[in-house]
């Protein structure tokens, strides 16, 4: 194992320590979150060992992608919920805890856990050069 | 056109309105935030109009989740953040405003729009059986 690995997830991943286990398949596993922000929080993390979304694979972030809806079907038909965030962080600055890649699914139930200010700005008069500088830097 | 389009990313796709394009292939577009949180917010879209992640294809969130890493690593090279949060909203509830499937690349970069109020709970004594539901719910 690399210094990367060791975390609470490569344990579970590893068996030594359980899991309320939801949905598992060769790039992907999915379990229920110990410290929900609402009931039904689930948590969906590749099997490979990353610690932010901007390193994973392309064939692991698929995996996630694809299997996205389905959880987010089976959480809404579980705990009734209509409404749902997923939520990723990546980095302290942006909230991650521990460091290896999490999708959170959480289903949105009038009174929980989780509320984001989203104080929205106005797009600057450069975004024509910042987009296509983004555009560049995509590899 | 079905009732279901007529959003504003409906018209970007058709090239009715412009967008500060960042990436497109067969699936996906990716653009600037008119609304930014942080300077480099971006939006990726599938090229599937459905307005809630969980009604989405398998191909098409597949798509978007390959996509993902390469597009966080682009944000943050031209803008120099070190942190993101991906932030997928459904449903009124959840603060969905376009009804059209989208996923927000939030760069994190201090001061910005952002605050999320992370109120973690302890989960429940049902928990084995909340998850066997979930896990039962999967299609």
């Amino acid at each position: 194992m690399s210094e990367a690995s060791g975390t609470i997830f490569d344990k579970i991943l590893d068996g030594e320590i359980p899991c309320h286990r939801i949905y598992e398949d060769e790039h992907v596993l999915a379990f229920l979150d110990i410290g929900p922000l609402s009931r039904g929080h689930t948590l969906v993390i590749p099997k490979e060992r990353t610690a932010g979304l901007h390193e994973l694979s392309d064939a692991a972030a698929a995996a996630i992608g694809r299997v996205l809806p389905r959880l987010c079907r089976a959480v809404m038909k579980a705990t009734g919920a209509e409404a749902f965030n997923v939520v990723t962080n990546t980095g302290p600055t942006a909230g991650q805890v521990v460091m290896h890649v999490h999708f959170h699914i959480i289903p949105r139930l009038g009174k929980d856990g989780l509320a984001m200010r989203w104080s929205a700005g106005t797009i600057g008069d450069d975004a024509a050069e910042l987009a296509a500088e983004i555009a560049a830097a995509v590899d």
